[in-house]
């Protein structure tokens, strides 16, 4: 059977840019239509990388009948409705991440998409890279040991701009979901979820957290110590710490591409974990196989992943009382 | 003037014998008695380094009145008796971290010398190294711009003994006034006292804590996240992260002997500030070099300082609601 998994691209942005570029390296997979809530938006798009229909309305993406599953690239606070249109038309889904403003409404997308068996996935690219099946065998393997605390962190310096959506609680701006999301998802992925937590953020002057720091506690003996922010660079790094060694993931934590691995008498061990394409299309193979498979989820970012991930981003919130306008 | 400053070393355990290797590089300073409640180790110890006077009680070390300066090596938990004793007879003291116990033996301390006019210096060697005066002076020529950020972490995985004063409740055990003493004392330098904290820990079968974390805000809008652990390794660096950049200071956290700065355009720059001696040193140095001049406390090591970081994990310890059985 050689049936092409159909594209639509929702908000043609930065981002959608580079999911696109990815696609290319990606079997059985076709990009058939671009929606933006501007035309010429989305004709540009479409010109650019050849795409056969540009619409001017995320409706007329989502009840296109040549599309088969729509990759949602808005940003994070026009997630819930982006997703409940894609539903409600009956298309699979690809949602960037943070996949929802909170774990209710992730709730909802997730149900709705059972009820009306459609695919449905949080767009956690770096989970599907090389690098993370590395360490997943590394890890199993006992290469450093018990695995005892974890460290994981992502930072930029983003120029204050109180309209723009990283500033924007309207927008869920914030460090917490643009970037926490990172650490916080790999932390969940390799750690599971925290019995304990506590955390801090620094709230700036548009209400939302310019730096935030995380400590997961486990019942089995385990913490790790997150944090993210948008007011500097940071190492953006994971380190796995263990009995027998520590393994670093090393920068960035979003594309990694290598494994230092430290004993504790000093011998280093460097593995490369090569991407091939620009790493967005890993996921993308991901959804065309669960597709192509008949499956509803996918066995390496589940819904109960991302359920997980945005209930903890709750619980995090929830100890600093940040509460976004529209929730 | 050629006058020599006439050590004393009480407890001459595997910290001591660093210390003694290290003032052979001290100018103007002479060892002259070393005290143990064994005296056959007292002994052994003064063969091994040619010292002349061996006493098998601290008593007779404190009262020697060829002894200008007791260096006090013995586990935290002994620290407040052994510098009340010191004090009663008149010696001045620089005593290993973490300093005392809890922030009132140290206030107490500190009062009692004031009174009595001598010098107290908590051992915070790693203060006194041209790492961190290399640090001090590149955050002041704002090399990585605004400092927003500070990470540190030190951890070693020590086998579990429930009778090792590591694990000892009753010797002041755990990670925190061990190892975490020293990232705290690190970031208490360089970003002050912070203004709210937020902690967790593992506290293990003995009640002390295996696995320390901490986070701190600052009413600048600045953050620090801090950990420690006896059960893992850890990268032991610390990371100081700005708005134009990140500084490293590279491992160990305690001796550490260069610095990566790294550029948000991936420039690297390695700066190598190589230590003299065995690092113990230069907080001898600075002992000399006060008493010399009739201080009675450091400018790089203050008292206030001390009783900061006392009062830090004071504050850290209520959170998890850890005392210690002879507090």
């Amino acid at each position: 059977m050689n049936i092409k998994i159909r594209w639509g691209i929702l908000g043609p942005g930065t981002i959608a840019h580079s999911f696109v570029e990815g696609l290319k390296f990606v079997k059985d997979a076709e990009l058939v239509a671009v929606g933006s809530r501007d035309l010429t938006r989305a004709k540009d798009f479409a010109k650019k990388y050849q795409i056969p229909k540009a619409f001017g309305s995320y409706e007329e993406l989502a009840s296109c009948n040549e599309v088969d599953v729509i990759y949602i690239a808005t940003p994070h606070g026009r997630h819930y409705e982006d997703m409940l249109l894609c539903l409600e038309y009956n298309k699979h889904i690809l949602c960037e991440k943070s996949f929802t403003i909170n774990a209710k409404q992730a709730r909802k997308i997730f149900q709705l998409a059972r009820e009306k068996r459609l695919f449905v996935m949080e767009a956690m690219w770096t989970r599907f890279q090389p690098a993370i099946f590395k360490v997943k065998e590394l890890l199993a393997r006992r290469t450093i040991g018990n695995l005892i605390m974890m460290a994981a962190d992502l930072g930029f310096n983003f120029p204050f701009n109180a309209k723009h959506r990283l500033f924007n609680p309207h927008l869920g701006g914030g460090a917490l979901l643009d970037l926490g999301v990172y650490p916080i998802s790999l932390c969940q992925y390799f750690m599971g979820i925290p019995d304990e937590l506590t955390t801090l953020a620094w709230i700036g002057q548009t209400n939302v957290d310019e730096i935030c720091s995380m400590t997961f506690k486990y019942q089995n003996g385990r913490m790790a110590n997150l944090f993210a922010t948008l007011r500097s660079h940071t190492p953006s790094e994971a380190v796995f710490m263990g009995s027998e060694g520590i393994l670093k993931l090393n920068a960035p934590i979003y594309r990694p591409t290598s494994i230092t691995i430290q004993k504790p008498d000093g011998r280093q061990r460097f593995i490369e974990a090569e991407l091939i394409g620009n790493g967005y299309n890993y996921q993308a193979e991901e959804v065309v196989r669960c597709l192509k498979t008949g499956r509803l989820e996918s066995d390496i970012m589940p819904q109960e992943d991302t359920l997980s991930v945005m209930e903890l981003m709750d619980s995090i919130r929830a100890q600093w009382g940040l509460r976004y306008p529209m929730e």
